[in-house]
């Protein structure tokens, strides 16, 4: 298997650099012209909200494409750029020997891998496939193992950032597989996002996304909840901010993402907790999270009361909003 | 009242100086001689494990004590060292004008100032009472208003930092009350503290300190949580810890103090979760925070929980650990 | 004290009954005016939803009464009717040896009793003094105490059962306070409940109160989950409740007062969820259960959760409708 | 399929009876050897602590058995009592065309119906399978699904009731899947159980069984917090008990199943938490309860703070104690 892996991307030539690294370009129309011919396709599978700024942002740097989704009208923009568009995972597999693919649920995973025209029923010996979904590590494991059986390789590669990074190619990729491989992936990843880490083997990459987002969660909550508190015993908000974020208290969510609206500018709390990352969102990865620890008998006793509490926010109105907006929803006052 | 209070420490000649424009000083013996002529007494009340310290950093800087605690043995080392001890607060009250009051609980600071022999039987109008207790901010409340009836001022000014920082003088102060006061507080709480920091209206220094430990218990519960976990699916945990530092999970307890042992050097988790800042400390401050929060109906969903989960480890032998060893009593396994 | 105790209602020549031996009577009317010459007068403080019925239901069994409440148009009635209405509880002290009081929290109860104007002002040597508020049970012992400095005694009652109970003479009452004085007790409040259970020493009333709300708060948030997450897994409520009610998860709130609509006659959740036993109510009384328990140390990690939910639930429109919308609060649907 | 499973059981010639109905017996001996020549075979996959004695049960009904169980040793005593022994799942559905299943986990059914050598590989056109097992109620779904691709019928029916029950034939059964089958299941459920409840489709019989168990795991712990903060508040434990069983607060962990010694006799309470149904299990059904609360959406605060308490006290040696052990859980002492 290695050797045939050793051969993949030859043809392109270049070595993953770092974003500083990277040199300024006169125009992006150059760069795409440029490369184009000298690229191998790259599969990808699910152009959603995510998928389709990452989709293009591997175009952007030369790389030809073969795409598939389940809904055709997500593929049309990129038929009319020219990339090729297939009918099933099946397909791409047959004419991509790296692909990625970005799709919202485990079950929606298992079904381009494993599905009847699932890309396992023609994918190559030494095939690259990187997962990005966000999904129970255990799939990502079973996937790979899977992958494994058929000479391919699996690596499970989750993003940190929104649909704001996703077009910025200034995502955070969280990857897990067999560390010899994780150059190759850099290759791709690197095009979409600032951030590749390595986190070892095969499910870490879904393990470090899934701890950091309940820790974010639990931390939000905590915030909003210290925030909320301190204001009705009489504190100003920046006041406040401003001394939880010189003490022990300090987090994320406060220094860099304050829940409050006026503490700071530039985060949702500050403009009607649009934008930003879902309540919705939050919930799943709780879930997953909770899926997890259920598992594995770990006891996550903030965490599964986090999953609670978002899990109640969507149902009363707040799926769309930012995260942050848990300070609106313990805000509202009692009217007695 | 204003016209008496403008006088006091006025025989000092001193302002308050920042930690960071204090001149290097030949001795500390030279010092202490030279000033002590010319300042007049601070009464102390409460000398236990960081009133101790506390006391003498303020004979370092050459103020005369006026000193009471209802066990006389703590008081000895002072009387050796030539200050005067009083048999109760309201000696001390007739004594000195400015007095410090460190003690353990609501109760015990109620005792002191309206109790029988409590500081408001004898207290001069004008005097400067600072309590520096952590206790409910409502009962801070009440006392200043008696305080205040007698014609003197009341400022809460609780700390944070350990018996550590009560040693080097380190100490933040989080200080409520009256803001013209606040530099006559800042001339004495500058000998104990490196920060005194002004938080508004009387009781906000409390309310401050409430919800920064809040914050901080919430968050290392979760901290613990997420590394358990990780650790859990196959991370290595010097590793997450690295991934959740430069992510959104990033908060105190991850990247300053983190409960994982083997991760940081220097801090309680690399020593049995020994020192540091204790788990029944943690539980008491948690139930002035919930105690607040039930009188002024603010939910605090994450921040009960913590209050219980702090409230058992108590009773599972984790009282005296660092508050930190909420990854210990997590992390005990299954045996079946 | 005992002496003068003894005479206590003798003039009425009554011992108490229970309801089961009572007698059936020919007319309310006649029984009244019967009884009306041979009984003293009985003070009662606090004439609110509950007060009301509870001091009508004592003048029905015969009782002259001496009325305050803090509100004169709550008196205006029981004037008309020919009761005697003073100026202040320390009047009502003065003219009745025997005195219940109905108060909404515990800072009314302690202005009732230790105020300027309060009962502890003109309290008789002997006097019976009953407390049916629900306050906390540290409050009702502090009372207590200076009750007895002045040669009286204190008992706390207070009731189970709402408006309606108190209409109909049909609550609980759960007494706590010396043995020897049940029996008086009971004779007053046998006329306004149909259970009168001693349960020890003062305070312990009020621990018994509660206790149970606390459990009764579990159990019903308890019925709601397990109800709401059986319906979306496919049962039908009815069948799901019966196999409940013959099985372990049988509890008061899933036969008795089943929170889900239609599943039982006569129960709030089959009316809109008006009536019953307010969510704000319950609120208080999960607050005051949180107090004791931060106070003993004792982890109530349900009952913390509990607390915060229904605090949650007033903010968010629920604070009038009866407890058990608990359901109606978890079922609200996510929409997308 | 209703032709060919109309005929199932027929030579027997029995119609189920309940348990009331059923003619009292001379001797269990002569019922068993009279119907041995008549009945056809019964399939028994899974002979552990449970299943053990519940194939007895339908061995004394006059059930030839055709057992399977992966630990060869499990089968032995039933080798020994003429019963027949084959080596995998599917020979045990090419023997016998009514099989039941009683497996510890989800992973354990999955791979005795769709496994390499799985019921599936050799079931017969209108067989009757009854899982027993308790797993998560999607799984039972996909199971049935499988199955009545085959032809035959598919129904879940896990058991309240532990090895006491199984032992004395009075299991409660909950039953799920097409209702006109019923009849056939209850005719052999019945052996073994004394209630065969009827719950709806397949997967509903998981369903009930994991509401129940989640109400009961939420009203045990709050049961033991309310006593617990009873007792520390100065109540009699037994005084208590009797008080909440005669109000709202009343449920099975109270009046049923008391957790604090001495309250009641016959309980494990009363025997060091001895026998009853252990910790680890609640754990187990409380995390299935979880993840059928995840994939639906649906809000469980109580249910999942529950289930990381029970998952907290397996990690602290409670895994093999009765679950009312709650209570001594939360009434370990603080020392301070």
């Amino acid at each position: 298997m290695a050797a045939s892996l050793r051969l993949r991307g030859a043809a392109s030539g270049l070595r993953y650099w770092s974003r500083r690294q990277r040199p300024a370009v006169a125009s992006l129309a150059v760069v795409c012209s440029r490369s184009m011919a000298s690229k191998t396709p790259v599969g990808f599978i699910g152009l959603g909200n995510m998928g389709n700024p990452m989709a293009k942002n591997l175009m952007k740097h030369g790389y030809p494409l073969i795409i598939y989704d389940v809904f055709p009208d997500a593929c049309k923009e990129f038929q009319d750029a020219g990339e090729q568009v297939v009918s099933c995972p099946a397909d791409v597999a047959e004419k991509a020997d790296r692909i990625i693919t970005m799709l919202p649920t485990s079950i929606n995973a298992i079904e381009a891998y494993s599905g009847a025209n699932g890309i396992l029923k023609k994918v190559k010996k030494g095939s690259l496939l990187i997962d990005s979904s966000t999904i129970d590590p255990a799939v990502s494991k079973e996937l790979a193992k899977e992958v494994e059986k058929m000479g391919a390789v699996f690596m499970d590669a989750p993003v940190s950032g929104g649909v704001g990074a996703a077009r910025s190619g200034n995502l955070t990729f969280m990857v897990g597989g067999v560390e010899d491989e994780f150059s190759a992936a850099q290759e791709l990843l690197g095009c979409m996002g600032s951030n590749v880490l390595y986190c070892g083997a095969v499910g870490t990459g879904q393990a470090a996304k899934i701890c950091n987002n309940m820790l974010l969660a639990i931390s939000m909550i905590g915030t909003a909840e210290a925030m909320n508190l301190g204001i009705r015993l009489g504190l100003d908000p920046k006041l406040l901010a401003k001394i939880l974020n010189m003490s022990s208290g300090r987090c994320w969510s406060s220094d860099t993402y304050n829940p409050v609206p006026g503490v700071m500018d530039g985060v949702p709390s500050s403009n009607n907790y649009q934008g930003g990352f879902g309540t919705t969102l939050m919930a799943k990865d709780l879930g997953l999270a909770q899926d997890s620890a259920t598992s594995t008998k770990t006891p996550i006793l903030l965490g599964s009361q986090a999953h609670q509490i978002y899990r109640m926010m969507c149902a009363k109105g707040y799926s769309k909003k930012d995260f942050s907006s848990i300070f609106q929803f313990l805000r509202e006052e009692e009217t007695f």
